[in-house]
């Protein structure tokens, strides 16, 4: 096998040991005579599997009392839906802050279903940077929106929003999807954390969702059953099958991540990995990187020769040399670096080296 | 290994070639270097993968022209609302055959959104038969709701409703979720078939839905995006990431299903393995089975001693035999045989062989 670095956005590169055990236990898990796959949700054997990945993932996570943990599925965009199913009532209003394309997502999508307050805009200057919350309308918003990682544009939250911008009682939503468990939080800063599992949890097709225990029991009528958080709550995410494979993945993944040192141990790995390659790309006289320093994401480096054809010929030839799917995203372009945490920091110093040769090859 | 015969309703039994293949290119996909879990959705290795599934499953399933397939997220559970969501403008009424577990979950959230006609109720009988189509209050129903098996109860609708019941201006919308592609049916005959994938087409968390064309574009504006049919359409099933897992996992199970001679050369064997079930239960003096002969279900053979101590003492030492989840749904109790494609004949057999000895020991 000749394994390449994949630094694509998600799905992404997973541990290679977590597939390594999947592939061992695929056919047979333990004694059970069947598959994970072919285990019914319901029977003891896979309510074992589910209740470990979910304590392993709250202990990693430091998920404190009082807190819901469920295994969805649908991604983070229909959570988009279900944030404001589940926190609006009828004409009442939220307030999101628009920082990049899923952020962007999030806010068309919450307009179906309320009035949608725009604490803080990136727009104009091309998501580059993370806006300040602008507090003066927040008064009476239901909760205030952000997505801590901006996975298109490479931009990240360096701090929550502060506590005088933001009054205790309007509850901050985020959507994690692009870091989760690759930098701590501190969970009780948070009304509801959501997270697609597809860049640092495990493979697509999983959906994490946080729940503070006093946002449970709102929904609206009119919210499908599988997107209310309380009857999902109620049902240990069970209401109805669960992607159980994709659960058990998510399992073998983050006791990868335990073996590592968990989030702090991982973040460590994911600053040194974040700050080589910001280097080399403010050391290159070929590369640039648009984002504001002070918010730049950890996870996806963005970078650019400013000439589409360059960029074109930087990624065709990386793919020949086993650095993968460093195309950027269609409505940024150049290049994204996603260095995730299953990302070992080898990838990141063969990329570094090969922009190196590539810059003298073409100066 | 030691593999059992595993009769779960679902999450259920899959083919064994398909788990060993699955296996084998789990860490590297053909010469990729990467897990087919860490492809891109957007990758051209990946798009091959599911463009061959889905052309493969439109083979199998006889999907004609006009008509679009989707493979989503959610299970059947989230179709019980999203059927309504596409279908039912504000005010409109739609019409249901309540015939069971999953049909009454699909009824109680089809009136969340629309006025429900109930076409016919097998309730009072125990769901121990298909109730007949009652046509009298289906004119300006925007659709007719069946449930071709229905899994709990062990049913089966012999026939689909008689064209002189249903005006043919009224879609025929099946939650196939426990026969889809064990049997043959007329695709054209319907306007919508959905099924969850976790009992005929492979592991959970995959959800199919075949729509008319001319059934999409009509989703009410409060309809999530995910779960609008048009939106999902016109993206190829990819309006965000996939279950990319479990598309290619199904993949494997419908190129098993194929070189069994498709959906007509396992109907064949399906029929055959619910005869030989239905024959030792009717021989026997200690089982019984409730259904109406005309309605048994081919694939959840419902069955009992009448004494909920033998039931389980029947489980627990057919357990031990190796015949595992035989236990019946909660709401019914007693044993269920679910014979899904992947359970063999040899299964079957042993079951049978099972029951006779379990007889014999227990006069």
């Amino acid at each position: 096998m000749s394994r390449v670095y994949n630094f694509a956005p998600g799905p992404a590169a997973l541990p290679l040991p977590a597939l390594e055990r999947a592939a061992k236990e695929l056919v047979e898990f333990g004694g059970a005579g069947m598959s994970v796959m072919e285990m019914s949700h319901r029977s003891k054997m896979y309510l074992e599997i589910f209740d470990r990945v979910k304590s392993r993932f709250n202990q990693l996570m430091g998920v404190p009392d009082g807190y819901t943990t469920l295994l969805l599925q649908g991604g983070a965009t229909q959570q988009f839906a279900a944030v404001p199913l589940n926190l609006l009532g009828e004409g009442d209003s939220a307030a999101y802050v628009d920082s990049g394309n899923f952020a962007h997502g999030a806010i068309s999508e919450a307009k179906k279903y309320g009035a949608v307050v725009i604490a803080g805009d990136g727009s104009a200057d091309k998501y580059t940077y993370i806006p300040n919350v602008d507090a003066s309308g927040l008064a009476g918003c239901k909760y205030l929106h952000i997505t801590t990682n901006n996975t298109v544009y490479g931009t990240r939250w360096p701090a929550l929003p502060s506590k005088e911008s933001v009054p205790e009682s309007i509850p901050l939503v985020a959507d994690m999807s692009s870091n989760i468990l690759s930098e701590t939080y501190d969970v009780s800063q948070f009304g509801v954390i959501y997270a697609g599992a597809q860049k640092n949890i495990g493979p697509a097709g999983l959906t994490v969702v946080i729940v503070r225990n006093d946002l449970l029991g709102s929904a609206r009528k009119s919210c499908p059953k599988v997107m209310n958080w309380k009857l999902q709550a109620d049902n240990d995410s069970m209401l109805n099958t669960p992607p159980c494979y994709a659960i058990y993945m998510a399992g073998l993944c983050l006791d990868w991540l335990d073996e590592q040192g968990g989030v702090k141990g991982i973040e460590s790995v994911n600053v040194e990995k974040a700050r080589l390659l910001y280097e080399a790309i403010d050391e290159s006289r070929l590369f640039g990187n648009p984002v504001k320093p002070v918010d730049r994401s950890r996870m996806n480096v963005v970078f650019t020769t400013g000439s589409a054809d360059k960029d074109d010929a930087f990624c065709k030839s990386a793919a020949k040399a086993g650095l993968v799917n460093l195309k950027g995203h269609r409505v940024v372009g150049g290049m994204r670096a996603s260095i995730y945490n299953a990302m070992p920091i080898e990838g990141v110093k063969s990329l570094i080296e090969f922009m190196r040769r590539f810059e003298k090859d073409n100066p």
